[in-house]
C-alpha cells in the first residue's frame, strides 16, 4: 500500500516554508528561493534540468533522490501551480516547469476553478480538482495504484492534509536561512497530537534533513 | 567587550523551548525534559553533577562546554528559578540546583517581588531584580566586567531580550522531539528583521546545533 508523503520540503530555521508576497517574479515568495539552495547543486536537480553530468553527490543528493522514489501521483495547491488567482485565463499557463515538468505522473491541482486536464511531455498530466482535498486524495491514490502520493505543496496544502490526518511521512529540509516572515509550516498545529514522531535528523552538506513519521496506532 | 548570549538552549523540532504546565514536578513543563536529553550524557554535564569521570565527548559535549566559556553573569526569568508565583515565601526556595548551582557567577533573576540576594556555594549569588529587563541587563553587564552575559531562559525571558534587541548570539540545540504544545521560542517574531543571520548548523550526536548571530550594522 502506498504512502502519502511530503518530501524534500524546504523550511527555514524559523519554520517558514515560503516567503511572503508570492507573485510571478517570486514564485516562492520574497527570499523563498533561498530555502531551496541545498537542492540546486545536487546531481538529482542538475539531471532534472538537462545537465547530462555533474552535480553533487552526498547526503543532500540522496535525500533529493529519495523524494522522487516510488511516486505514483502528486497533489499540488494552485498557488504552487501558478501565480494567477481567480478563473483560468484560457490554457495559456501551463505551470512553472516548461513543456516537460519534473513530475512524470498524474498531478492533481487543487483549485476553485474548473479546467480541462493538461497533458504535458514526459508523462505528466495536470488534473484540476474543484471538489476539495478529499476528492483530490482519492483520485491521486487511485491514479497511484499502490505507489506513493506526494504532496508537493505549498504550505497551505500541506497544512490542510496534515490537519486532515492524511500524511504518513514528512521529510523536511531545514535550510540555514532565517526568513522572519512568510508562510509558516506548523504554526498553531500540534504535530505530536497528530501522531507524528521524529524518525531522524541527518546533516546534509547544505541542509539538515528531518524525517517525521506518523506512528501506527 | 562581552557579548550577550543565549547558549545550549534546547528547542523541539516544532520550535518549543518548554512544554506546557510547568510546576514543581515538571520544571520544564510536560515533556520539557526530553528537549535536554542531548546534554545529559555529555562529560560537561556529568562533571557538573559530581561525576569525576565518564560522560561523552564529541560535538554535543563541545557545544555544552562552549556554552559555559567566558561567562561573567547570568540572567534568568523567575520561572526558571522556581515554580512558585507571587510573593516569596521567605528564603526557603533556593533554586532547583542545590547548594552549589552550576552558574559560579552573579545571577540576576527577573521578578516582580523583592528579595535579598542569596549567596550560594561555588561563586553563585542570586540577585532579584524588580525594575525590569533593562536594569537586569545593566547590572549583569557591570557584574560581568567585560565577560559575556548569558541569558539562561526561560522562553519568555529570551523573547523579551530578543525583542529589545539585546541578544548578540544564540546557540540553539534542536532536539529530535515534537512537543506539539508549550512555549514557542520564536512564534510571531521576525528574527531576520531583528538582524539575525544563521552562522552554522552542526550535527551533534543527539541534537543539531544552530548558531545565529546578530549581524553588525
Amino acid at each position: 500500500m502506498g504512502k502519502v508523503r511530503v518530501a524534500a520540503f524546504s523550511i527555514s530555521l524559523d519554520g517558514f516554508g515560503a516567503g511572503p508576497l508570492q507573485d510571478l517574479n517570486n514564485p516562492l515568495g520574497v527570499r523563498g528561493l533561498e530555502l531551496h539552495q541545498w537542492v540546486f547543486g545536487t546531481e538529482v536537480f542538475q539531471k532534472m534540468h538537462g545537465q547530462s553530468s555533474g552535480g553533487a553527490l552526498g547526503v543532500d543528493n540522496s535525500f533529493a533522490a529519495k523524494s522522487f522514489e516510488n511516486l505514483g501521483a502528486w497533489i499540488l495547491g494552485r498557488n504552487m501551480f501558478g501565480p494567477m488567482r481567480g478563473p483560468w485565463d484560457g490554457d495559456a499557463w501551463k505551470g512553472w516547469w516548461g513543456d516537460t515538468p519534473p513530475y512524470h505522473t498524474p498531478v492533481f491541482v487543487l483549485t476553485h476553478y474548473a479546467r480541462d486536464p493538461l497533458v504535458m511531455n514526459g508523462g505528466t498530466t495536470f488534473y484540476f480538482v474543484t471538489d476539495g482535498i478529499e476528492s483530490a486524495m482519492k483520485q491521486a491514490k487511485d491514479a497511484a495504484a499502490g505507489k506513493d502520493v506526494r504532496i508537493g505543496g505549498g504550505v497551505s496544502t500541506v497544512r490542510q492534509y496534515l490537519t486532515a490526518g492524511q500524511i504518513d511521512e514528512m521529510h523536511l529540509a531545514l535550510s540555514s536561512v532565517l526568513l522572519g516572515e512568510g508562510e509558516h509550516l506548523f504554526a498553531g498545529m500540534n504535530l505530536a497530537e497528530l501522531g507524528f514522531v521524529p524518525e531522524k535528523a541527518v546533516a546534509g552538506e547544505n541542509a539538515t534533513h528531518l524525517v517525521l513519521r506518523k506512528k501506527s496506532r
